[in-house]
C-alpha cells in the first residue's frame, strides 16, 4: 500500500514542459513521488495509508533557499539601512564575537529553519561556522540542506585560528559525509578578499578531494571589484579562474560585478551561482546580470542570504522581487517571466547544487519535497495561472502543508518536529542579553 | 467610561518625534484616540467597555494606499510579463468591456477590501467606474477610502458616451460628499495621454469647485513623455503645469519619467505624489526619483496600483521593495531608512490626501484607525527595532487585528463585516465565465 496520497490539488510539476494538472493527485512511498495524475471525474483514488485533500491548493516541490548563514536570524534588524562594510565591521562582527557559540548557533540554525519551513523551504545551502551544531539542528528539524562550514583568515567563531579553518572545515565535510539522508555536507570560503591565495586553493582542494560542494561569496560589491582590481590586477571572477577555483564544484554567491567575460568564463567553467537580489539591494551593492547568466546557460538559483541583511528567509519575496527588479533594470517587462522564476527557486536550485536528479520537481523518483500552498484566500483568488500566482502574490504565510523527503514537517501552518513557543522565548532571552551588553 | 483599551503592546505612534512605546496602551473613544500612556508596572487600566491585550504586537496606525484601482482584483495574474500597451489594449481593457458592470464592480471592490483590511490597509484612494457601487461596498466592509469617478476620452465602464463622464464624475463627488463618514469623493482623470486639455481642464475645474481631490495618473513610461513631448513640446508634468492642473488639491500617480525642473514645479505648486514602486517595476516603466521627491518637501505616500499590474494590495511587500529599490538604484544603503519608510505608507499618505489632522498616526484626537501585528513568529523574532521589522520582515498575513474609526473591521485575522467564503465562491464563479468567453 502507498505511504500518502495528495489529491484535489493544482499539481505545479516544474517538470521540463513546466506541466501543470488541474485536480491532479501525487502519490507518495517510502520518501519518493511514486505517481502524478489526474484522476478521471468520478474515478476513485487507489488505498494510502494516509489521504491528504489539498482543497483546491497548489501542490508543487519545495523551495530551495541557495544561499543563507542560518544562525544570523538572532541579528535580524540589529542594524540596517548602512553600508555592507560598517554593518559587518561595527555591528555583525562584534555581535557575532561577543554571543556566538556552539549553543547560539543551534538556537539561531532552528529559528531559521522554522521560518523556511513554514515558508515552503525544504532545503537550504548554508556556509557558517559551528557547521556540525547546524547540521544537528536541521537535521532535528527535519529539513534538507547543503551545510558549509566557514573558512575565513580572521578568527572566527569556534575557530579563533585562522591558520586552523581549512581543516576544521574538511573535518565536518568528511563526518557529515553520507552521515544522513537529509544533509550533505560542503565547504564555504567566505570570499576573494578575506581569504589569501592558498587559504582558496587549499579549501577548493579540500572540497574536491572530498567531492562535496565548494561555496563563495564573489564580486559582492564595487569596493571589491576595485580591490580585486588593484590587489590582483583582474576581476575577483578572473581571479578565481586563474586560482582554478571555477568549475562545476564551485557555487558563486552574488556575482554582482561581472562584466561579459566573467559570464564566459563562469558559463565556461560550468560554475554555479546563487542569486540574492534581495540582499544585494539591501545593502545597496547592485543588480547582477541575471538576464546574461540565463541566456550564457549558467545554472541559477535563488538565495535569500542571512537574515541579517535582507531580513527575512522568504523565498516567495525573493521570487517576487526578482521578477521586477530585472524588469525595471532593463525596462523590458518581458525578461523575467514568471515560469522561469518559479524554475529558478526550485530546479535551478537543485542543479546549482549537483541534485536535480534528486529534488526540485515533481517527477516519478525524486525524493518527496513536497508544499501545499492554500489559495482559499481573498489575495490568491481567482487564480487564472498558477505560476503568476507563485510570484507575484503568494507569500510565505500561504504555505498549508510541507513534507520533506516523505515525512511532513509542517501540518495546517504548524511545525511538528519542534515546541515553536519555547525555541521563540529562547530567542528572545538571547536578544535581551544582546541588547543589555550593547 | 472609554469605549476601548488596547495595553501591551508596543506603541509605534509615526507621530512627528517617531515615539514608541514599549509595553505601551492607546484608549479610544467615540472613534477617536483618547490617550496613550506608557502604564507603571503594576498601574492598573482605566476601566473600559472592551479591553484588548495585543499580546507584545506592534500597534500602528493602519496603512494608507494612495493609488488603488479596486475592481481590477477580479484580472490579477489574467496577463503578466509584457508591456503596459499591450497588456493593457489585448487583455485588460477587452476584459474589462466584456465583465465590468456596476455588478461585478461591487464584487471586485469587496474583493480588493478583504484583502487591504486583512492585511493591515485602513484607507485607500481609488481610481475608477461605477464609483457609487464602489462607496456602497467600501462603506459596507467599513473601510475609509477617498473615492474617484475616472474620466477618459474613451467609452468606459457605464460611460459610453466620454463627453459625459466630466459630468458623471462630478455628480458622483456631489453626491458622496459629505454623505459618509468613511467615504471623500474624488474626480479621477485617467492620464494626459488619453484625455484631451478640454477634458482635464474641466475635470480640474470640477474637483476645485467641489473641493475634493483631483487625481491623475502622470509620466509612467518613457512612451508617454516621449510622446508628449512630440505632442506638447514639454514633459507630461510641464503640461500639466501649463494647464494649470499641478496645485495642492492634485494627485500624480507614478510620476516616474520626471527631471529636477519637473520636480521643482511639482514642489513649488504644492502637487501630491502616490509613488507604484512595484507596479513601475513590474511594468518595466521605470524608477520614479523618490530620493528627490523627499528632498523637494513633496507630499508622497505609497500606492499598490490595482491588482491585475501587481499583483497584490499588499502594502508591506511594497514597503520592503520601495526600500531596496531605491537603495540599489543609488547604490546608496542609507539613502532610503526604515523609519521614512513606515512615514510614507501612514502620515506620507494622510498627507497626500490632506487628511493628516485625521489620520496617518496614533495621536490624541485623531481618528482611530488602529492595526494590531502579531510578532509571536519565527520571522519577526528576535525584534530589536519595530521600524526594522515594518519594513523588511511584516507580511500582511500577520496583521492580527484591525480597527477602522474607532470600529473593528478585522478580529484574530477575520474579516468581521463579510461573510469572506461566500465573497469568494463568486469571485470564482464569474472568473470561469472569464475563462470561458476568452
Amino acid at each position: 500500500m502507498t505511504d500518502t496520497i495528495i489529491y484535489n490539488g493544482t499539481i505545479v510539476t516544474v517538470d521540463p514542459a513546466f506541466r501543470v494538472l488541474r485536480s491532479g493527485a501525487v502519490a507518495i512511498d517510502r520518501g519518493r513521488i511514486q505517481r502524478i495524475w489526474q484522476p478521471r471525474e468520478g474515478e476513485p483514488l487507489p488505498e494510502a495509508r494516509e489521504i491528504v485533500d489539498a482543497r483546491g491548493g497548489i501542490v508543487m516541490p519545495g523551495l530551495i533557499n541557495l544561499h543563507t548563514h542560518l544562525p544570523m536570524s538572532l541579528f535580524r534588524g540589529l542594524a540596517d539601512d548602512m553600508p555592507l562594510e560598517q554593518w559587518l565591521n561595527e555591528h555583525i562582527f562584534p555581535a557575532e564575537a561577543t554571543h556566538i557559540d556552539e549553543e547560539t548557533v543551534r538556537l539561531g540554525a532552528r529559528l531559521s529553519c522554522a521560518e523556511m519551513l513554514l515558508g515552503g523551504i525544504t532545503t537550504c545551502c548554508d556556509g557558517y561556522f559551528h557547521a556540525t551544531a547546524i547540521a544537528e539542528a536541521v537535521e532535528q528539524m527535519g529539513m534538507r540542506a547543503v551545510l558549509g562550514q566557514g573558512v575565513i583568515d580572521y578568527p572566527a567563531p569556534g575557530v579563533p585560528d585562522p591558520s586552523k579553518g581549512v581543516a576544521v572545515a574538511r573535518d565536518f565535510a568528511r563526518q557529515w559525509q553520507g552521515r544522513s539522508d537529509l544533509i550533505r555536507s560542503s565547504i564555504f570560503c567566505h570570499s576573494p578578499y578575506t581569504c589569501s591565495e592558498t587559504t582558496l586553493t587549499h579549501a577548493k582542494r579540500a572540497a574536491d578531494e572530498l567531492d562535496v560542494l565548494f561555496q563563495i561569496h564573489l564580486a559582492e560589491t564595487r569596493n571589491e571589484l576595485e580591490q580585486m582590481s588593484s590587489a590582483q590586477g583582474c576581476s575577483p571572477a578572473a581571479y578565481l579562474h586563474r586560482l582554478g577555483i571555477l568549475d562545476a564544484n564551485t557555487l558563486l554567491v552574488h556575482a554582482v560585478w561581472v562584466d561579459v567575460s566573467d559570464i564566459e568564463q563562469i558559463a565556461g567553467s560550468g560554475a554555479r551561482i546563487a542569486h540574492c537580489p534581495e540582499s544585494n539591494m539591501k545593502l545597496g551593492s547592485g543588480v547582477a546580470p541575471l538576464p546574461d547568466f540565463l541566456s550564457a546557460g549558467i545554472a541559477v538559483g535563488i538565495g535569500t542570504d542571512g537574515s541579517a541583511s535582507n531580513n527575512d528567509l522568504d523565498l516567495w519575496g525573493e521570487m517576487d522581487t526578482l521578477a521586477k527588479l530585472h524588469k525595471v533594470q532593463r525596462l523590458d517587462p518581458t525578461i523575467m517571466d514568471a515560469t522561469s522564476v518559479v524554475r529558478m527557486a526550485t530546479m535551478g536550485g537543485a542543479k546549482a547544487l549537483g541534485m536535480d536528479g534528486l529534488i526540485g520537481s515533481l517527477e516519478v523518483g525524486k525524493r518527496a519535497d513536497v508544499i501545499i500552498v492554500d489559495i482559499d484566500q481573498p489575495q490568491l483568488t481567482p487564480m487564472y495561472h498558477p505560476a503568476s500566482h507563485l510570484v507575484y502574490a503568494v507569500r510565505a504565510g500561504d504555505v498549508r502543508h510541507v513534507m520533506v523527503d516523505g515525512a511532513w514537517v509542517v501540518r495546517d501552518r504548524r511545525l511538528l518536529n519542534i515546541d515553536l513557543d519555547d525555541l521563540l522565548h529562547r530567542v528572545r532571552v538571547f536578544a535581551r542579553e544582546v541588547i543589555r551588553r550593547r
